[in-house]
């Protein structure tokens, strides 16, 4: 019997996840069989084309008509859409596999950790480079001691598509829907990857947002999330373009965050480092095969191309030196997911992740706002 | 109705195809419909996991009784495999998608081209590197003259998986399977990919290869070939470890090219760069995502990352910065054949384009057995 | 007639401007003529030592005793040393040259800024890296609008010296001789750079020191700043062994800064990047004559090495790519000094700039005691 | 009693041994003492600006004038230059130290050395890369066998300052003053950086001159060795701008070469790789602080910044991560010519390296001649 999933969101990342999904039988034999069931949202139009090529079984314009008829959930709509639909599938014991961050509001998050606790479904957060080889490979070094105690971590997610104070207005740009800017949606994941290396919580932060563009011209005929707009109509910016924060981590690393739409120069700049008393690591997405580490043994850093049989993931995919991309991640991702949904085990990143990962965002908001170093 | 492929070949070969198969309907949806017909081998208890691992109607054990069944046939078996099947399916008018080199030697790959010129069947060599987007994107760079007069093209490909004298003998080191060694395997890549960067062939060239290990290990059990062998016994190396070459081209150009499968350090360091009058490109297969370009009035290299919508392929994945793996190159490449198969257009590389570069590697070969430049 | 130059220290500063002075018939011929006079320092045998191998012509054991007998003074001692003699000094007139931090407290540098401002005499902060070749092209694109609007600062300046918590003790471990520890000897050249770049000021600034080694031992003999001690004695660190602060600059600008001794893998990693509307540029001191530059109609991060004969000292050396060393700094450091000592022309930076800066650290000291967000 | 040197030119090396001489005192203080005794040249009045600039005590025209007065001649001028006065010198017994390559043809090379061979005076050749701190670093991990059995040596030598064709005249385009171009110039570095790091020797090679450009401008009043010329005059270039090399050497490794003045992008790209059975090096000149080391046990390459206080040279100059330039090479390779002249110990590299290198260059230059592999 396979596992029925229905698909809230059909853009980026409905395809990065149908895509996923349709790679497991070849790659990973071993997952769950699954049928992608029903494709969910507003524009029939658009679903019509997106039920073809995603490999959907039908599309429906009402998530409650859905939520009856699947095993699983992707929520992968706005952040203001996360709540409302997966709490109402976990109350019927409904899987959920959610994008990040878990919310808009930390209340918002807080209810979906509370209904994910009394459910049956399991729940995933889509913190996928967690599922990069170099990373899960950085996480075993850390693990094993191979750095020493770590006294500092370095995440900055740098991009640059709003660099241009002309680029388009989108629902990005609107804390009723997002939430937050980049904090929200590159800030969690550097925090969850900090965390996840670490094998350590944030404790406290001082937390810096900033907004550089304060409106933006809306697309002709597109009008963001409502639909209406265009022409020389321009609309607020009421999120951040760009957040800093200066951490401690519970177990006393010194961390340094940052993250930026207007990075010019940067498409997608997701750097970590971490250093500890006897050696260091370093990742950047752009280079998502590579992993550099200063061994205790060694003097600079060496660049390892993670790419061996014995490497994470390793044998899943191409002989050493054929390397994997971004989407590669999704597929590992999905196939933990699913393994966990059918196993039962329980899943990491989960919701109480995701939402310890929205409280460290709050508390980046509130530490702003004060203008004061806040306990998370 | 679905062009029917079948795939002489189901190890790293054939996973890669079936899987540039199989996601053809979601990112090139305007891609032929192609059914995976039969799977041909001669282990049934390897045929019988594959069949159903790669998508597979049908295997059978016998290549002949294919041929008759199929539109498309895939010979992605060993390079003195490449002739016989490749020929009785042009004589059938069935297209034919081959593996590089084209064959084990210049007369069976002059075979392959004569077949292939008086067949309705449209050919294809799996020089798969030309459909990385960052090479794409070069050759754009070098038609419209950005840089100038070309002076210099310098390409090697390093890999070290036999630096260790201890590493196994397989096929790859039979001179009667392989035709040549670091030569055909790798050499055949970067002097290809040279020709299509400039549109231009190699004319004459001075040759030197060398083959540092005489005999290898055989493995317990496997035995290369043929089966048999295992415990201490070693078997002889009849081919190159690695090669160097001189060229020169017909528009003028000087080439240098290396290969070795013993270069310590590179797991599959496909790199090239094209020196002009007024700039210069460089690529770096472990890199895929990357250009390097020198651009007529920048100062230094600048590191492009090819992602971007308007990138050769860039409308066809994901957002800019998300990179590709080596795999993506299988995908492009597949979606360009079977349109040149369905359109009835001309699809390059093909046959001709594979005995051109043939002829380059027995040139090469020649001239190091006379110790002399030589003409292609 | 000679400008008469008294060092005090003689060691790794002592060498590195005495080598610069060395240096300036050659290269800097239009530099005033120098007259290395006196050396100054308490330990006579070391001084008998210096006196030869730096060029001097005699040495004393008492400042108060120089004064009178030169024109310029190189206050090149520790920090909680730099007020008393530098004010003496300019009290008779005498400029002064100081290594930075300014002072080891916002008070002593209040008060040398003061005597700086009633004394005929010059004078200039070390704040060296200013005159790296890469940074000066990095001025001038900024100030030529290359980059356009200011988004971002990113400065860090990484070492490793501290990162075994065994490594000895040392003056620079002891707040009331350094004032700070990574703080004021890291720190300080990334604020003066990025201010320097932006021709800007930080304005306000959160703040976060950091000890994770409370006491570290005394090197047998060795003994600190007072000469006793050794053994198995351990001392306490009163300083920060690293820092980060989040700020914002005058002019909208936002910074981030971070540096440590703790940095596992990094041995003088002074990196600093600057993100605006249309383009960026970064530098690493590690690869001092690159400067990485996004051009306004560029893709990425370009190269560009500065040796070229128009690159700013470019006609002093050597011919393009033949690259310099740090020490470089301090010789265009130096005749920008004496040119203005001669020519009577403002130096920068002067002591106005060493206190601002100092200012700054001052500010990252309250923000970290208070845990609040301070005005500079 | 200083050792009285005279130098043979003033230019670009001139200045580069003048410097280094000049900054012996305070880093080498162990050297001998060397007084600037005589420059000598043609053009008075560059002679009397220069005698000032570089610390010479005078200057004379006539070179046989000199070699009385002198312990040591140092040899900067072109290449059909440095026989005559050398043999002379050193019938003397004056020791001589010369620029590379030894000599513009074969024949004078040979002639050096062996009047080298019956002098009393000590030679030196300024293949002056020996001397990067990551070239020491490099032979003694070799030396050590941390590479193993050596397969590859890969070098290239590239620049760009002839790649526009517009690119002035000058003598070294010229044969009979240079003898060759990008070989002599740059290759013969490439070469004995080789056999030096290999402590090997090249034994036979295939060779292969390029001159892209057949004719240059003369620069206005410029004129080229001769003095004459200007205006639109062209003159014809007689020496290869680029050269390629395949090589064995007598131990059994595999070589390929390249230098070319005509590769847009490089300044002064002097790269250089060794592959090894267990490990791998890479130094680029234009990050000369840096060595890439492949370890037995690591799996990529590390970077490893060579200013340790413990690697070569690394007591000499700043504390780790100073870096240093291209012009201390001089100082290590001046300071260990004159502790051989003042010990009578033998210097390495000296005329029969010299000697050995051109053997090297001679053959491939006949390589190319006959179009055959051909014994050094």
């Amino acid at each position: 019997m396979s596992l029925r999933v229905g698909f809230l969101g059909y853009r980026f990342m409905g395809r990065a996840h149908a895509n996923a999904l349709a790679r497991l039988p070849m790659f990973f034999p071993d997952a769950p069989a699954v049928e992608r069931a029903v494709l969910i949202g507003r524009d029939e139009e658009a679903l019509t084309e997106a039920v073809d090529r995603l490999g959907f079984d039908r599309y429906v314009t009402d998530w409650t008509a859905a939520i009856d008829d699947i095993d699983i959930l992707y929520n992968l709509g706005p952040n203001n859409l996360h709540a409302e639909p997966s709490i109402a599938a976990l109350e019927d014991d409904v899987h959920v596999f959610c994008e990040k961050p878990l919310a808009h509001t930390l209340e918002a998050a807080e209810e979906m950790a509370a209904a994910a606790r009394t459910s049956d479904g399991r729940t995933g957060i889509a913190f996928n480079y967690r599922f990069v080889p170099a990373i899960q490979l950085a996480r075993e070094l850390i693990e094993r001691g191979e750095l020493g105690e770590i006294y500092h971590v370095r995440a900055r997610y740098l991009q640059d598509w709003l660099a241009d104070p002309e680029a388009p207005w989108s629902w990005r740009n609107d804390e009723s829907v997002a939430g937050s800017g980049a904090l929200g949606d590159l800030g969690a994941h550097s925090i969850d990857l900090a965390q996840f290396l670490l094998a350590d919580r944030v404790e406290r932060v001082s937390g810096h947002l900033r907004t550089f563009v304060d409106e933006r011209p809306v697309p002709d005929g597109a009008g963001g999330i409502d639909g209406d707009g265009g022409g020389s109509e321009t609309r607020p910016v009421t999120v951040d373009d760009a957040f800093s924060t200066q951490a401690t981590f519970e177990g006393g690393a010194m961390g340094t965050f940052e993250a930026s739409r207007m990075a010019t120069g940067h498409d997608n700049g997701n750097v970590i480092e971490v250093n500890g008393s006897k050696g260091s690591l370093r990742f950047d997405l752009e280079r998502l095969n590579e992993l550099d580490v200063k061994r205790p043994d060694g003097r600079g850093f060496e660049t390892v191309l993670v790419t061996e049989e014995d490497d994470p993931y390793g044998d899943r995919w191409w002989p050493a030196g054929h390397v994997l991309g971004w989407e590669h991640t999704f597929v590992h991702e999905n196939a933990a997911f699913l393994d966990a949904v059918e196993s039962g085990n329980k899943y990491e990143p989960d919701f109480e992740d995701g939402l310890q990962v929205q409280r460290v965002l709050d508390a980046i908001e509130r530490s702003d706002e004060r203008g004061e170093r806040v306990d998370v």
